[in-house]
């Protein structure tokens, strides 16, 4: 636009009018790609528009079935506006919110009934006297319970609905007669949009966020096991069939990770809401993927320093390097298979017997390597070249208990989430 | 509570009772020195909670104003259910949410509006089909482009009320007669809420989440030099006065700035709402400072590696470990007050000349270092020995770009937003 500004000032009023087309033209056809692009990253996108189109008119038929609209009235706005902020992506949050918006309804509509009940008490001066001291003073003290960190985690849509329902009860009970009739038509109808959005989001292609914990779990630790299991062929050049790969994906998959800590503790915070999932049953332990989680990023951090050692230039290996070149690569394929069995242990929920071997064969290699450093003399080397293989030695090292830990959390999620014992297989 | 079971079961109801209200007792202290301390540790939300009640308090003062009330009648409660959604901790949390809000119910008043005129040519039959039809293409658009990362990150909320209005517009429009006035009042109510939210918010005690942001930022840059400044002392365990340090807080500062970008990018979002602040005026460049705090964060990668040296067992300095002492310890001072004298420009907003002069020291004392790795000979050394301390230099001599790096984004950061240039004392 910038190149096409000074061009437009001197033109005619057509050539203006033909260039802005073009601009506009190209606007819409970035927007579009934009869109498609978006569209096809995850599909479920659409779903969940679709879902959020059909929950609506599905609660907007409420008022064109007059019956019901002659008992209920207006307060059936509060049935489309539960559909509207309740409705969420994932099950979890829609259940989170829709459990703390009946909840907070039923009890703040409680509370504002007494308080309404207080304040009539007082006379008709006194009342919007008493009803101000106590909408100040709950409003204050419930907005402060919302900076708890363990409300604001899971209670703090509840909370505000709390504030909302109580002030708009407490208050409207001045100008209302009939306190009691609207307090409960408003909790009526807040269940009724509650239960459309619910039933809505979980009957048509749910989204599960504990599925979605999960399978992010399951992806860092699987992309650690890549960038292990590529970095060795990487480092001293060599693959299966003795060419340096081409392909290096596999080595940015664990950047992600490095930041991913507040995205998995908000999901295992929405996916505690999904209480009966089919595949995780009851009370799943969630807490234990946060806690193999952020073993996973420290062993991360580790491996983003491997990572540098790659991309400083490769000089030829000397006699150092070809040294160490045994022990390090067993280490980083044992490390690759471990890691990956870890991650289909945790995706089938499967026990594993064959992760124990991988590192016991992992604390083989890493001792053979420290062995094999601790008696290496050097003899009239120059520093510069014996530093940067004899750090990807050390790093592999450190590498190695962040696995061990990885594998005990698994382990104990393993037990805690009760993952099935395969069969073994008793040959004829 | 566990210990106590089982001697409660075999206790009778008095002693059962006096353990039930014992444990009760302490569960209540302990949320009161719970309450205490989140208080303690941030006063300003005591002041917010107080402020949410005043707000909510003088809202519902319209309700008690006879004339008002006979005027709007049961549109008040947009006013105040606005004053609870809207009003945040933050200047600029409560400015998006309120500018969003009323953008929002204007603008999709005046569609639903217009809906509502299309719907009614279609006949008395027709009119429902039409309205929800246009509910489910609308919902389902407008949830499609909350997706879009540029409108989740800004207007989230203005799309979600703009939902949410549309559908209410649409669907009341059914059964009420009067919508251009039902519209009307609406947008009136929500802007007066959103007023009196606004204006409580920045009158009493406003939290800047600009200010917030830029002292984050300065924090996180003086946290990586304290670390700095203090690494070299600890490592070649020398102080000022010979003696090792005792108090060794400071190598921990940098920790929490390892996790720290989803918080700075949304503070930087927020933070753009705050069109008028006295010191930061408009369109002040709050992306440069998430640039800043980006390359901050790569430094604390790093700068994680040095500590890792420092919780392995250190031994006595070998002669490899005396020649590197100097230079490393130059380089760890000079980055140390270039990294303080970058905040400090950052936390004052004044240009600053010395931090030039510092970074200069800064690449001769690398350059010093490198110099001496190159020409340093092993002769007849353990690799044992050597690799700790050169690990060290290496890890030095690479946080150094990095420094760089921040402070060429501070100057840039300094020019787009025009610090002050500090007057020049000539000595008399």
């Amino acid at each position: 636009m910038n190149i096409a500004a000074p061009s437009i000032e001197n033109a005619g009023p057509f050539t203006r009018a033909c260039v802005w087309h073009k601009l506009l033209a190209n606007k819409i056809v970035e927007v579009a790609e934009k869109t498609k692009k978006l569209g096809q990253d995850d599909p479920r996108r659409i779903v969940h528009s679709l879902k959020v189109g059909l929950a609506l008119t599905l609660v907007s038929l409420f008022y064109y079935i007059q019956p019901l609209y002659d008992r209920i009235g207006k307060n059936l706005i509060w049935a489309v506006m539960t559909v509207v902020l309740v409705f969420e992506f994932s099950v979890g949050a829609t259940l989170g919110k829709g459990l703390n918006r009946m909840l907070a309804t039923f009890s703040s509509g409680a509370l504002g009934f007494g308080v309404h009940y207080l304040a009539t008490l007082a006379g008709e001066k006194g009342e919007p006297i008493v009803l101000g001291f106590f909408v100040a003073i709950i409003a204050a003290t419930v907005t402060f319970v919302r900076f708890f960190p363990i409300m604001k985690t899971r209670y703090d849509y509840g909370l505000l609905i709390f504030i909302l329902t109580f002030t708009l009860v407490s208050v409207s009970s001045y100008q209302e007669d009939k306190v009691l009739r609207m307090a409960y038509q408003r909790v009526t109808t807040i269940i009724m949009g509650s239960f459309v959005a619910i039933v809505t989001c979980i009957c048509i292609r749910p989204v599960w966020i504990g599925e979605e914990l999960q399978n992010l779990v399951v992806n860092n630790i699987e992309n650690l096991g890549n960038f292990l299991q590529g970095f060795s062929g990487e480092y001293f050049k060599i693959s299966e069939d003795g060419q340096p790969l081409s392909d290096k994906t596999f080595l940015q998959g664990y950047k992600s990770l490095l930041t991913s800590k507040n995205c998995e503790e908000t999901m295992a915070n929405l996916a505690r809401w999904e209480l009966w999932h089919y595949r995780f049953g009851f009370c799943h332990p969630w807490k234990q993927y946060v806690k193999v989680g952020t073993l996973t990023r420290q062993c991360a951090y580790k491996i983003d320093a491997l990572n540098n050692y790659l991309n400083s230039e490769i000089q030829t290996l000397n006699e150092f390097g070809c040294k160490i070149q045994d022990p390090s690569t067993k280490i980083c394929s044992e490390s690759g298979k471990a890691l990956r069995e870890l991650a289909s242990m945790v995706k089938k929920m499967n026990q594993s017997t064959s992760v124990n071997a991988h590192i016991e064969n992992l604390k083989i290699a890493t001792e053979n390597l420290k062995f094999m450093l601790d008696i290496y003399h050097l003899k009239d080397a120059k520093l510069q070249d014996i530093i940067p293989p004899a750090e990807v030695a050390l790093t592999l090292i450190d590498v190695v208990p962040c696995i061990v830990k990885i594998a005990d959390a698994v382990h104990e999620l393993a037990s805690l989430a009760h993952f099935k014992t395969p069969a073994i297989r008793v040959s004829p």
